[in-house]
């Protein structure tokens, strides 16, 4: 039996060898509570505020405009949540787009039962999204808009900071959730003009359960999870430092060779497209140019993307299926939906997401048994 | 130098040596998306389950009546704005205590700035609450009930059962915060007759970062991290499994040893106590009898709490101060106020927690150094 290939790396990442070995030994090494007044706290009050500094670097933040969350998840919900709840009375306006990760679209339904309302953006068939159409969707009572920097789906990047002058042209706070984007491209906020970003650390090679939310220096936010005086106030809950270091370092390994990384992943959607192509398969490649890179949505000609990953399983390549399936039936998923990808292709859609430690020649074996198992379906 | 001395289980506790080595060997043998379709995630989901089930039986609870947050910050916050969020448009009330932690204060603040009214009850010199004075406070709007099972900073057993069965005779939600008292107190949620639990990891030898709420088969209730379909759809996030198993080891440990950790340190709280009578140092045992094995919150006539604390530190004797501070000046807690401790005594207050890795020897030796600077502070 071969090796496992695990190109789903838009679902989960491989831990960082040198991240993971770092947190087991400050899981060794410290156990107090940050927070406590005593000198074995000291450490890791230090470990810290240079996490902090560190994560910032990273994209081109401020430090106390960091701060550390359990994950992608959670920081969507308090950036959004967290501004929209402190003006519930007047009803405010939500924007965001109709290919948001969940996290974002439930928060956002989550405020529309509360008594907001919700606009969502549509996307052109490669998922972009025009800033000319959110000028024209901005309201008065337009609280925040959220849209995200990178689709998890198709890879898509939107025009993040052509959006967010757009939303503070009316004055209104921009919130991108770049869950897939922080650690595969060069992220600078600053450049960006964004308000408020989310990541999540197991997103690049760090654990599950951390992550961070940007919060622009001189923007007002309330807590979210509410209780101690963490985070500047703004995130309650013990610290977790090995999992806040463990997840600094591997950002900081991932921005330091991400021209790299990005090469090679380029490198294995290239060899894996003209594999596809050589071998004459009908398939389209979802989400425009303008993608993450090593990201591809692949749509096959009248085949079923939950069977291709499932006979990819067998094969030991993990996929993902393009569409969101429960136990019961495969539905298409709400981005593809979007998408408008053709009625004989659209059932037939799986997402290859190369990592950093993918190879060549893996990408080269996607392609082999890719192709025979597509073929297998016309027989 | 001797030994730290770490007498802080209340702040947090050390990591159990097995569940770390069970963190560390999950984290080291699986990285999957426990949601994945593919093989490889199988393992994990199935952990994801036997987890569940375990942490169920330690407190007598259905596997389904478990999910997995961040800790017990978001527990309280889940449990109470969950169900408070859903019925604004009523403004409900919020009954709870006056010596509750920040993260049930907080969350009941929050929603007071949404027009919620929130009843605070008082407490009897001993921190309890008298089910009695909760009766006449019901009001028709009440909506949850949140009293913590046992009090961070004086140990206080609150009597749940009886305060839980009067909220179910006005029909209304019964929440506890018992981040303190799980692992450390024998728990039956149906013999508490609870709807709503929450508990943090690390107070119970497991990891920061991760905990659990306990919602009793048939309470209806929203999520409060909205996203994906994780945890029965109520708390969205990719699961972090090895902090979720390592918890249940060592909630399973603490479980299976409770009678004879509990035992362990009633012995060291009795050892310290006796030594300080016998020195006839002047102080308070704050609290009353029904209190958490091991902790002790202490007032020293004409003393300081925090030098006592950092004096007791370059003992290399790890205790809490009473009272929280801040940078600028030392505030008198919310729940040491609440007791009414006599004026000369309130401020010399110093929380000791003994934990299962305490010696008697250790006991002792507190009690000689604590001795000693309580002397020191009369000449």
């Amino acid at each position: 039996m071969n090796e496992i290939i695990y190109v789903d790396n838009a679902a989960t990442t491989r831990f960082d060898d040198e991240a993971l070995e770092l947190m087991i030994d400050l899981q060794r090494k410290f156990f107090a509570n940050p927070s406590s007044a005593y000198k074995i706290s000291r450490p890791l009050k230090k470990i810290l505020q240079e996490s902090r500094e560190k994560i910032a670097r990273c994209i081109n933040a401020e430090p106390h405009e960091i701060i550390f969350t359990s994950g992608g998840s959670e920081s969507d919900n308090q950036a959004i949540k967290s501004i929209v709840l402190a003006k519930l009375n007047q009803r405010p306006n939500i924007i965001t787009s109709s290919i948001e990760h969940k996290a974002v679209l439930n928060s956002c339904r989550a405020m529309q039962n509360l008594g907001c309302t919700v606009t969502e953006l549509q996307v052109d068939s490669s998922a972009k999204i025009d800033p000319q159409n959110l000028r024209e969707k901005i309201l008065p009572e337009t609280e925040i808009i959220s849209i995200m920097l990178a689709n998890n789906e198709v890879g898509t990047i939107q025009p993040i900071q052509s959006l967010a002058k757009t939303s503070h042209e009316f004055g209104k706070i921009f919130h991108t959730d770049a869950v897939q984007a922080v650690g595969h491209i060069p992220i600078d906020v600053k450049n960006l003009g964004i308000d408020l970003l989310s990541a999540s650390a197991h997103k690049f090679n760090g654990s599950k359960g951390i992550g961070f939310l940007y919060i622009r220096d001189g923007l007002k936010i309330s807590p979210y999870i509410d209780g101690g005086s963490q985070e500047f106030s703004i995130r309650a809950g013990t610290e977790n430092i090995p999992a806040i270091a463990s997840m600094t370092l591997a950002l900081e390994k991932n921005c330091e060779s991400i021209r790299e990384n990005s090469d090679r992943v380029s490198t294995c959607s290239r060899i894996l497209l003209d594999y596809l192509r050589d071998q004459n398969i009908d398939f389209i490649l979802n989400g425009g140019n303008d993608r993450l890179p090593g990201h591809l949505s692949l749509s096959f000609k009248n085949c079923d993307g939950e069977t291709l990953m499932h006979r990819l399983d067998l094969k030991n390549i993990c996929v993902s299926t393009g569409s969101a399936c429960n136990s019961n039936q495969t539905k298409i998923s709400h981005v593809l939906q979007a998408l408008k990808i053709p009625e004989d292709y659209i059932r037939g859609t799986i997402r290859i997401t190369f990592g950093k430690e993918n190879s060549f020649d893996e990408a080269q074996s996607i392609g082999e048994q890719l192709s025979k198992i597509v073929k297998s379906f016309r027989t």
